[in-house]
Order: C-alpha cells, then sequence, then structure tokens
C-alpha cells in the first residue's frame, strides 16, 4: 500500500472552462503499476472544481448554463463589492461543485463509466495555470 | 491495510430515483472485520449521483424539486438537441450532485448522523440497472 | 500507513453559518507527524455540508445567497410538511453540498490554494454543535 502524488498542468482560458483530465489520470495510474486502490483528484484554489461529466460539446455549455441559475454571472457580489476582481461567481460555483474527487480502481483501470470522464471546471474570469493534485493510493 | 473493492446492484426507476444504499454498504462493512478506515461509494456512468440526506418521504420529492430550479427537465439542452436521448438534465444534475462520497469508519460502524442515509440518486429518464461501487480501506 | 480518526468539535448559530475548519484540522495533521496522505474532513449529520470556499465575509454572503436560488427557505418543503421542523430546505442545501471533501498533504502541509479554506456550512435553523470528523490517512 502506498501514496503518490502528482500534479498535472492544465491551462485554462478563463469562463467556466472544462478541462477532461481523464487521459492524464489514466497516464498516472498506468506509470503507478498498482492493482488496486483510488485516484483523489483535488483542485487547489477557490475558484474551481472537480467533477464527472460526458465530455461532450452540448454538456459543456449545459453545465454552465445550469449554474448561471443558481450563481449568474451578471448580478452583484459581496465579494466583487470589497475586492473588485469580479470572480464572485466563480467561488460561489466552485463551492458548490466541489474540489475533491475519490474515483476508485480496480484491475489497474479506473472504474467510470462508459460515457463518464473526470473534468476540471475553472469558473474564474481570466486564463489560469492550475496545478492539479492526482493522488494515487493503491496496492 | 486493505482494500476491498465490491459491487452494490440497484434496479432504478429513472426521473430522480433516490435509493438509500446505508443497508447494502454496511452490510459490506460488517463482512469486511475491518475496525477503522473509509468506505468510498462511486456511482459509475453520468447520469446518478452519490450524497447523503435523511431519507424519508418528504426530501425524496424535495430533493427533486430544488434541482429542477438548477436544472429543470422540461428546457431545451444542447446534449439533447446533438444526442437526442432526452437526458441533459440528468448529466447536468449528476456533475452538480457528484458521483463520489466518502464516509469514515471506526469501531466497524459508520461514522453517519441518526437521521442521515447514502443515497444513490439516479437522474436518468428510463430504468437502470446501476452497478455501484463500494470501496473498503481500512485496518 | 495508518489511519487516524478525530472529531473537531464546532458551536454553530444555525441558518447557513459558515466555519473555517482550516486551523483545526492543520493543528491535527501538524500533531500526527505524517509526511503525505490525505485528509478525510466529514459532516455527520443530514442538515450540514463541507467544502472549500475562500473564507471572506463577502463570501460568507454570497454563498448562502445563491443556495436561495435552488433551496429558498421561505417555500413548503414536504419534509416539513410531514414533521413540522421547518429545516427542510436546510436538508436539500447539505445534500447539494455533500458531506465529505478529501484534501491531499505532502511534506507534511495540506495541498490547498492560497486563498482556499476548508469550511463546514450548517444549515440547520437552530444553533448546533456539531462533531466534524477528521480522518488522517498517510505514512
Amino acid at each position: 500500500m502506498k501514496f503518490q502524488t502528482h500534479r498535472l498542468s492544465v491551462s485554462t482560458r478563463g469562463g467556466n472552462d472544462i478541462h477532461d483530465l481523464t487521459p492524464g489520470v489514466t497516464k498516472l495510474l498506468d506509470d503507478s503499476g498498482l492493482e488496486q486502490g483510488q485516484v483523489t483528484v483535488f483542485a487547489p484554489g477557490s475558484t474551481a472544481g472537480v467533477t464527472t461529466i460526458e465530455f461532450e460539446p452540448g454538456l459543456i455549455r449545459d453545465l454552465p448554463e445550469a449554474l448561471d441559475r443558481v450563481a449568474p454571472m451578471g448580478v452583484p457580489y459581496h465579494h466583487d463589492a470589497a475586492w473588485g476582481d469580479g470572480n464572485g461567481y466563480a467561488h460561489v460555483r466552485a463551492a458548490l461543485v466541489g474540489a475533491s474527487l475519490v474515483v476508485p480502481f480496480h484491475g489497474r483501470r479506473l472504474i467510470l463509466g462508459t460515457w463518464q470522464q473526470v473534468v476540471l471546471m475553472d469558473f474564474d474570469n481570466r486564463p489560469r495555470r492550475r496545478e492539479i493534485v492526482v493522488q494515487i493510493l493503491g496496492e
């Protein structure tokens, strides 16, 4: 049983940019040589989240549109009034989506649905370079 | 310290069907003989999620009604326009609820609140057979 | 590799009270002496959740205001009709935010963003004493 703590660098464009992390996570798992365990994917930073979705162009638009109903981009935020950075919506969305995801693996393969991908959602209002944590625990 | 990776089969009816997974998870934990650790519950598939709630008839209606405010069932989705399967709302809801949950255990018992159950929410618009992953890590 | 299962006691005021758990979690991690691993933070109870956010006064108001759009405090809930405790909104919010969060650590430090804190959100409509689970797994 051992831990491996890796980083995946992702350059994002800002404004609800969604990235498929599955190929990067799969590569790290292949390289680990571990048979069974779990991968924790964590987004350091308070304007990005990690979840799973079918990574296809329609849903890449649908998901931010749904979040517009919860934390719209065009309304006042107390955060923005105090700090003036205009990304209050992004903080709220990130808190709701969540920073961590845990995906089990078995037989050296991630146990994901056929149409299910691990994604980073970067909500911030400017391009960012994200260093996503991929921590593998297994045997 | 060891991993056990199990599956719980759940037959769902479609349309925001919520199932209490606690008895099944508890049974697997009892059988494991492990004293301390954590259980990861993961929904493979992109139209279902895992969370905790007090599993009682009122909330089983309240939770989908709240999600109707975020990802309504009667509005157009880009996903549906492209794929025609009419479950765009289900994908969005699943991404927001999240596919993974981690519950600690100690003294051979899940550390849950008195009125807190582990639930599968299947949002898809048709009956499905779900194979939920229950991965126990402990000592 | 070992598990340590701790509790953090938090007294909450009710009504979307948000608490920064980061100092308490950091102290437990410092005391553990562990180098690499992950901390699972779990809220037992069905009216509280755990997530990360920049813990500053603006967002402490923005996040509940966003949740008002999903699970408003002033509308009827089936839960309240049956049980009369008036906290249906709190159950729904807790289920959406989620009860568990997993934060990796490395070099004896939590891998969090500079402005990212681990927070408890207690949605219940009365003061509570919460015993939050902080489970450290590491080597």
